[in-house]
């Protein structure tokens, strides 16, 4: 590259860039750690979009209305750090930029949401960032058309790279970006032909530009470091009612000796090698120091926004209040006053009616109160609507012209479901819920620890949640994932008995602020446990006695979902010998845990023999059978220690030992 | 469609299909379950196929030089059942197909790959057959460079629906598939326009014409109710040196009142309405029975290939002794004899010189020995190549010039790359090892469970396995997935703690026929705990005691991988203060499970307290530290119980307390 060349074209703009590339080679040589090289090349893209066109205002950085800005290509985050520094964010000041990467820094090595406000999404796991970018378009559109676009009108900005490109799960935002024409929505492909590995060539020959006319994309192709084709390039993708990549032509660390090389992927350090990339900038102060003119400048960008965020709320005061509150409603993640009724009343409706309906159906159930008093909540399955329960009535189909649907057919896209199900959560404004079958989670499962991670209220509901699957076999059978999702940190997995708990846990999931929720759901019919109308959501103790023993307390079954069903059975058989038993229902163990030890004890105390019960397998189980005051050897588990089978539901309860005489057995066999 | 005009055009071939659109129904209609549109739709394109083209000989259906086929529409299985039963192979009787779905029968729910020999791979999992099929055919070329296109020459025919082309994975393959220009890859996507929820258009508008031919596909479309023009585009596809994807348009359901609808994807079972399908088709025999006459014409395509079953045969024989041997081993999943020297000679080397090297160098290392005398192992990396240590000096890259090239640059495609793994140990005469890092296991997850689940030996090497990952912060380090694949059944974990154990673990791993391993290796440098050669593999045991109490045995400190370095000095520390204190090192759980109980009483002995060690969560720890004979309450774990975060590793550790004292302290807590 001719830097000379470019610098004296644009000198205004090289300078403004330079201070990005400058910022990212001391930030990471300071850490000697991290990913100099994709700051460096996409500095002039993300310099003009902020410059000409992002719509946002550093002093507000969750202002509703901005636009978003997400950097898939997480790895390079000392872009967005030094653009933030750069326009003033008042959390990324400068000792922050020089603590990158380091303990209690906000600035972490990838971008993380839940640490700096203008951070919308945590990215570094690559192709999430642009699958996220989907839900937050999606959001927006939908948002636009409850609101209307004197609200609601902004874009969202992708930076994604080769190596987002190549995950699979780009291909299923590209599709579904394309489904719906999410106009808003604009990717730069960071075309740098460089990977870890070596040049992308290595491993790929794909023509990222027909592969994006495919789906339905808008698609344009310039030199990413000529300001005024980026600029543009971008007023021709904001007039495009098609979303839009363009593929940025870029140099991978510019101007570094390690330029268009995979070493310039990396971490950056040689100071002989820094200061003459600096040089060819002519960048000519000291590490970490931004010459005041240009600081100015880039603080003129990020004050820019301003005006337009004052008229934005003028526009906002407009409407009416019952809308005003709404709004704020939502954004806040407040869930309608109504909604503790609302649930109240099923529950004791459920309890009195009884039914015997699969959770996946109880789960319809709650829906159907719910969502008619939620407008924010928006509902969708990856292909298996009727089976996963997820559409109510009212919802209407999201599509080009029904932005205002409530309901996404996302198509056979569990990952691009689950990753823009989190966009949308991150954008805000909307609660989003979506179901597949359970042991599909393994596909969703990167974005589903995202969620987590990001501390966002995600709703998963996972139905066919055991061998109760049935003919399907064991590719469709989770044995496994209700001990993966507990393995997560910070998320709630429940496996509610009935309708009743399941109402319970839908609250839980509706009202929680930071914690994901799996609603892990039967495809069989259960009978309604909890015929005892109680006020108080007992599932959010996380376990509860659900029957108490008669007579001296011998035997203490707990059980989950399907199981409870198994467990009453059993406690029947172990009662008609004079056995007191005693039944726990445990439909969270998370929220078990959080509760405190003279509640634990209640339900677990010391005394009885213990026996476990859930079609899946012990690991997580240990800590209630063999822990929590158990008595040595006295416990037992009734579950899955292997992959199902193909064959009816009730066939395999049987050849699994999953039956109420089985659990007796085993209770009768500890008490000796 | 006008079924009339079709079954006069081609009347041989229509009965011949018809078979397999009766049998679906019958098969469907009795377990009152199951797919019965895909077949129906399909059966015109798989007639064809196996008349005319695929090479097999249905009484050797593993036959090494077959052409392979894959259903990746899974659902369907009922068309490769009938196909099985058609042409007379011998495990696929007519009472299997009777008992399709039911309990024990070997025509399970989704094509099984341990349950029959003729078929492939298990399937059912949208987009993983397409996958596989990359692994297939990378290592049909791989075969056939070796040993030459006498004995190695054969096609992979894959039958892929819409879900499979919408799944992330899909892409993944696709990619691969072009830039490795799999020419004996043929994809037949059955463009039937329907999903579960509806018409494709719901979720989804990709022209996947073009898609596939954007990475270089060779791409044909056609009328998939043609013989002749079926025929044709397997003619043409056969000799194009692309990989080929003919697209299908078919009528799913084909004749029945559910054809070209969603409801045609189920279980078609009115009778009424399959009287009438079986009516259009002219198929006048009651249900099950298929004409003789058609019978033996399918007879006679499933004897068709003995002949060149034979001419292999002698072609074969033709081969080296030295070659046949080795092709045999390789396809037996036999280690060389020399295998078990050479990893004793490394322990014996080890041991003496005690390397202080990460564990992924320590795999790097072992493999430096094992790939030359293996050379059926094949090795890569989602372009982590350096990360992983995966390649080593002398296995070439695999590419289009060089076939025999035993590393494959797999690209930022983790599940492509874990699927294509699968295939390639499918296949046979392979070994497939690839890299990634730890935490992205989410992402070949699907893969992951499958291996596990088709008893396959398939090989992930996964480095950078706890918060020793440092600066990339909570996106890139693993807490939960050690218990992921600890729950997964039929799954080695390994997490070595120095260079013995790795190549011990490596020892296991490549000797394993039915289980497949997951290597959890460290990022950062670990001291060499195995420091006094033994010739047994310690490993095997799963837990063995590496540290023995000096004087009264109080404690018990049990730990895995770059912990057990914290374990010994903890050790250090007790032992100073008097307090006698054995160290057991733990690096697969899953073995120390298999051993016997008095081997485990030996490892783990009542009487001490006992605290693990691990950085990660506890799931799975409690049956070794409150089962196994421990003391009640007198147990700890030091691990980790949220995400880690961005620092130094050693800052990380220190933060997150698994450190020596923290250990030592809660040891002596324990004691009182």
């Amino acid at each position: 590259m001719d830097i000379a060349a470019l610098r004296e074209k644009n000198p205004d703009h090289w300078m403004k860039a330079a201070a990005i590339r400058a910022l990212t080679l001391d930030a990471v040589a300071a850490a000697n750690s991290g990913h100099s090289g994709m700051p460096m090349g996409m500095a002039d893209v993300a310099t003009v979009l902020y410059e000409k066109h992002l719509k946002f205002d550093a002093a507000h950085p969750q202002w509703p209305d901005r636009d978003r800005f997400i950097l898939s290509a997480g790895h390079g985050s000392m872009l967005i750090y030094s653009l933030l520094h750069l326009v003033g964010d008042a959390q990324v000041t400068l000792d922050q930029v020089k603590n990158f990467r380091q303990m209690g820094a906000l600035t972490a090595g990838h971008p993380e949401n839940f640490l700096l406000d203008a951070v919308e999404t945590t990215t570094g796991p690559l192709g999430q960032g642009i699958a996220n970018a989907v839900g937050f378009a999606m959001a927006e559109e939908m948002q636009r058309a409850q609101y209307g676009k004197k609200v609601v009108d902004h874009h969202t900005y992708v930076i994604a790279g080769d190596g987002c490109l190549m995950e699979g799960i780009s291909q299923e935002a590209i599709g579904l970006a394309g489904r719906h024409q999410l106009g808003k929505l604009v990717v730069f492909w960071d075309n740098n032909n460089i990977t870890i590995d070596g040049t992308v060539d290595l491993s790929d020959r794909t023509n990222q530009v027909q592969r994006f006319k495919a789906s339905g994309w808008h698609v344009q192709e310039i030199d990413g470091h000529d300001p005024e084709a980026i600029d543009a390039a971008i007023t021709a993708a904001k007039k495009t009612k098609k979303p839009s990549m363009i593929a940025c032509k870029t140099h991978i660390a510019l101007g570094h000796a390690a330029q268009d090389t995979s070493k310039g992927h990396g971490a950056l350090t040689d100071a002989d090698q820094m200061k003459a990339a600096k040089a060819q900038y002519g960048w000519t102060t000291g590490p970490f120091e931004v010459p005041a003119d240009i600081k100015a400048q880039w603080e003129a960008i990020g004050a820019r926004g301003a005006t337009d965020r004052t008229a934005w709320e003028e526009r906002f005061a407009g409407l009416s209040q019952q809308k005003q509150d709404r709004f704020n409603r939502a954004y806040a993640l407040d869930a309608p006053k109504r909604l503790s009724a609302t649930i109240k009343a099923l529950k004791k409706q459920v309890s009195e009616d009884q039914p015997k309906v699969a959770t996946r159906k109880s789960s319809e159930m709650a829906l159907e109160v719910i969502n008619p008093i939620m407008p924010e909540t928006v509902g969708g399955s990856a292909d298996l609507t009727g089976s996963n329960n997820t559409k109510t009535g009212d919802l209407g189909m999201f599509d080009t012209d029904n932005r205002k649907g409530r309901y996404v057919y996302w198509g056979i896209r569990e990952h691009g479901m689950a990753a823009a199900m989190n966009g949308m959560a991150l954008h805000g404004g909307v609660r989003p819920y979506s179901g597949t079958f359970f042991c599909f989670t393994d596909y969703a499962r990167p974005s589903m620890r995202l969620a987590a991670l990001m501390k966002i209220p995600t709703v998963f509901v996972m139905t066919h949640d055991s061998i109760g699957v049935g003919e399907d076999g064991p590719t469709h059978q989770p044995v496994e994932h209700l001990a993966i999702c507990r393995a997560t940190p910070n998320t709630y997995v429940f496996r509610p008995a009935d309708t009743v708990e399941t109402a319970e846990a839908w609250e839980i999931a509706l009202t929680s602020k930071d914690t994901p929720s799996v609603m892990a759901l039967t495809r069989q019919n259960l009978p309604t446990v909890r015929t005892e109308h109680k006020l108080a959501n007992l599932t959010a103790k996380g376990a509860y006695v659900l029957a108490e023993a008669e007579g001296k307390r011998q035997v203490i079954l707990m059980a989950t979902g399907s199981e409870v069903e198994t467990a009453l059975a059993a406690r029947d058989l172990l009662q008609a010998q004079g056995i007191g038993t005693r039944v726990v229902s445990m439909p969270c163990m998370e929220l078990f845990a959080e509760q405190d030890e003279a509640y634990r004890r209640k339900v677990l105390p010391a005394g009885a023999v213990r026996v476990g019960i859930e079609a899946a397998v012990r690991q997580g189980w240990d800590q209630w059978l063999l822990g929590e005051r158990a008595k040595p050897g006295k416990s037992d588990f009734v579950g899955m220690d292997r992959f199902g089978a193909s064959a009816p539901a009730g066939e395999l309860f049987a050849k699994f030992g999953i039956t109420a005489q089985h659990v007796a057995d085993k209770a009768q066999a500890l008490l000796g």
